[in-house]
């Protein structure tokens, strides 16, 4: 199987499962595992923070940080097809009891007006406080698409004159950095606290990090705890993810290359569409409309090329690249799109 | 002072201070009060429901509404720009735990394809279940305008059809009724349930209704006395809410026609927009962006002619007629418009 | 009918009714009800207190409370038979997210020594911060007992130590102040935050009062709209309380002197148990176990002879004396009690 | 160090490390891990229920079972010293909004009558829905006491009768079935779900499971992925699992019988308090009072000797012997409690 159904998926190295195996651990939970130590020092100093925390996910990271921002009451302003509205089960609601105000974006970009404007004045009785800002890159309903430092300036920068807190959701971070060839620092500087995922390109088996100041990460640590993420020896977890920290990171190039590659390659073939200009890391989003197939339909097909991709819309599928995807997978894909294609219009 | 602020500001008629003053009441919370009963049994029969609940406030009813439809880690689905998302303090968040995902709509209309693909597959394990939409008729924000039953027919079945429950926020719902002159069972056979208040146009000091089916309105009962709405002899406020739903609604249309006056006359003065296809009841709203004035400044002018108005936007003014309000007052408010202009054009 | 089941089911007097027809009133929302700001400025000094808010019930004033002391993750110290931890439907935890800590008093007395212990340190990453000691004076299921304010002193003194917030439930505070025959703030110079009701013993229709520092009812202000608690011309419900304040509360030494009789009467009776000491104000709890008959049994026979009554445990009755009951009702329940007991030893 | 603070202070064996250097992995998001799968039926059929989920903490599997079992405005009981209660920072009500209602118990068990009496009759509106009741066996703070299946049986039987689940926080429940000589199924037959921890005794790295219905665990997975607890190719933490399951159960044995030589001996120390008959499994509870020192204090004088241990009140220590504690480490403790003891005496 060509798995491209998402960068999830990739396996821990040989190198990751050896620091495994070595991890030299203790109980975190009295904050004595040197591995997660190491790990979360590592993090905070390339993300440019003060401190961080090791966490099990990239939606525990944002959820903490969630809680730690904001409270019962309050409002946070998250782009539309952000992962933290999106994807985490109403999770800001449900546990912090914030409330969800989306902004349409373009190429992930919430305008700048449009946020200033979503601030609210909370001396108003009937109007909630703003406790935080949620940004997220690389985007991934977007398409992986990159929000430059430029943009997340503007951003921090109505944030800060208005005194709300900006979130990065960087779970791909280190692919937007990679892709632009910047140190991560250019993105963190704008933000005042981001999580990280090293599950994802980066390879690891599990686990992220949420890296800010120190008196936030305290308070982040209590609230880990009450989700149940504080854990033991989690060093055996941390481990793997100084290997991605310090030895994965340049090779997200390679994802990014074969994304384009299959990109540029499908987007000849009649009956589907891609926005070139948008696939910018690993992710090629492919809108399948006109070849007559729903995105499910067309999976199916896929898969039985012995291919996965995932479903994002009624017609639309990602395919995203990473360390288990080689050029001839790349080559094979393409092959079964015409192939696929070529079957359709025949019928 | 000719206060155009809000219909909230309506005194109670003479008669509903008799009616307060000659109450029989009981005990609310063992069900004993005579004149809450006869309101709630009033109020279910005129909105087509099974049963009623009286509630304090729109915010009581609407916020009851979405902790009896919802629970934590559910989503409900409002218009960008709701009463209940906007002016509620973050309370469906704070309260009962739902995400609120918000669409603009166009004159208060959340597109019916948007709607559509806002409800969650919940066999996902990354999305909540979406558990209600929210309509809200007239919609103030949008200038008070109505939602046709044709809508509401609309988004209901696609609701039935996803088995999403449609709650509406009626608190001006018979202006919209008188307004299209119709009962306003026209538009409450298309939700599950409805909140109406006593305390706006309908000049009542305060109260609101909630009804729906009978076992909602049983779970609601619970979650109405954990937000402290269950009061002992409440029939002293349920006594005026009787007034308004039997003697008050038909001159609403009085304040309607003035609102339309208002109006036609304002948008002929240089430099004030007003889009008269959606002045439909009792609020206008007026862009003065032109007059070279903020909302804010334009209100303190009008103030210094002894007018009261509300702020909209950066550049919108909102005026809203009711019982108080007389064909002079009108005339006086079009003359300080002029007068504003002409001084400000001379500036 | 003798209806003993409980104050709140008291009418509001002929003053009352006069004092709603005639009230002066505005929009509350935007603080312009002058009987409203009226009662809160009576209220706030009576109690000795900087501010207060307006409330529709006990159960919102004690909510709202518990909203502005704590936020979720916070932990609240309450009596184990408290009104905010039994009767009122799990709130604190369903609205706030705070934890109740439940301690069982003696004679509604939580021990000093364990508020002492249950207080946590919060700097132990396992526990949660204590937000709120909650006391409640006079005490409803204990018999409505008088906490005297030399404990409410002593319970103070930890709190202030700790840091820690004391909210006083005093639905009956006048009760306590006029059965020791002490001012109120006897009592409210003990704790930070107070609730009174104006719907029992004081024969309100309906409404309540919460009183503390002016910023904590600012804060609060804004609980209380999410609650839907912001009404608009709620002056015609603050009237009747003002009538309350100041025309109600010595006569609640009559309704004690009742109590007072009734108990010792009844305490004569074969098969009844009355605690004696612990009818200190309008409150007597009859344990009838040895009559052979449950509480609610017992009531039924009562309901024959016109009586009625609460069950308040399986064997136990509580009976309320109020300003409907006269002495002839104090009489005739007596005979009634003899007339049960009588029947049930000879069957 | 002789670390005797906890059982989860024990590091992986070198069959775990190789266990998860080997391991098998896949994306458990997608249900795709091998190794979790196995973990999760293993346990499934060990603790005799229908399904199970890996979760990251014993705190993680509390807190789904909560969220699961109950909704915002109901109620839980727990043993008033109960690890949910006591050490999850107020998490069942921050996250899920249920109310605490805490029985204390005598050696961890709640009386029948009490449970009985606090399951409440919601459908008085007063009154929150009683949804879950809560046990932990062994008891931690109780001093790791084993609660007989006899009372786990008498327990269901009224939660039974009264429509109320049950849910067993079994961190160290193979404890107690080692002690016992029976099958943890002795115990979990007698409730509806189980939580059992890999990482303290059975001296996983990281990981618990929580066991019940196929339905139940369906919904329990989404709020694990709310709360962060879904993760990737977690196979990594559920290989130690599989092998703590399989391999450690039984030596758990020798931990008891030197937690019992430890306490045999120390209980003839002048000034040291414990009682033998609750030191059932490894936990050892000693109350140093009579030393004239507080539990801190004497802590210090231990950490001097090189022994580590935990504070459980003022006057409290517990010590915990796990598979790292060998008889030279218990005979050193001894040795240690007798030098501070006779240094005190002197002074």
């Amino acid at each position: 199987m060509i798995d491209l159904r998402s960068d999830t998926v990739t396996k821990p190295t040989e190198e990751m499962r050896k620091a495994m195996y070595e991890a030299e651990v203790g109980d975190d939970v009295y904050r004595e595992d040197p591995t997660v130590r190491q790990l979360e020092e590592l993090a905070a100093e390339k993300l440019g923070k003060e401190a961080a925390l090791f966490v099990t996910s990239g939606t525990q990271g944002n959820q903490v940080a969630v809680l730690t921002h904001g409270k019962a009451g309050d409002e946070i302003i998250l782009e539309a097809d952000s992962h933290i509205f999106y994807y985490e089960g109403g999770a800001a609601a449900a546990l912090a009891g914030v409330q969800t105000r989306i902004i349409p974006g373009i190429k992930g970009q919430m305008p700048i007006d449009k946020i200033r404007e979503a601030i609210r004045d909370d001396r108003d009785i009937h109007l909630p406080h703003t406790a935080m800002i949620g940004l997220e890159n690389t985007h991934n309903r977007a398409g992986g698409v990159i929000l430059p430092p430029q943009y997340m300036k503007e951003v921090y920068q109505v944030a800060q004159e208005k005194g709300v807190a900006v979130h990065l959701d960087g779970a791909r971070l280190f692919n937007a950095a990679v892709a632009l060839e910047v140190d991560v620092k250019e993105f963190t500087q704008y933000v005042d606290t981001v999580q990280v995922c090293f599950s994802k390109g980066l390879s690891a088996p599990v686990g992220s990090v949420l890296a800010g100041p120190k008196d936030f990460i305290e308070v982040a640590r209590k609230w880990r705890k009450r989700l149940g993420g504080g854990m033991r020896q989690a060093g055996i977890m941390a481990a793997p993810g100084i290997v991605a920290l310090t030895q994965m990171v340049d090779r997200l190039a390679e994802d990014h290359r074969r994304a384009k590659e299959l990109a540029v390659a499908l987007q000849e073939i009649k009956g589907i569409q891609i926005e070139l200009e948008s696939v910018q890391t690993n992710i090629v989003l492919i809108d399948v409309k006109d070849t007559g197939m729903t995105a499910h339909q067309f999976l199916e097909e896929l898969k039985n090329c012995q291919i996965l991709g995932s479903a994002f819309g009624e017609y639309l599928i990602r395919l995203t690249t990473h360390r288990h995807i080689t050029d001839q997978d790349i080559s094979d894909t393409i092959d079964a799109f015409y192939q696929i294609s070529k079957k359709r219009s025949q019928a």
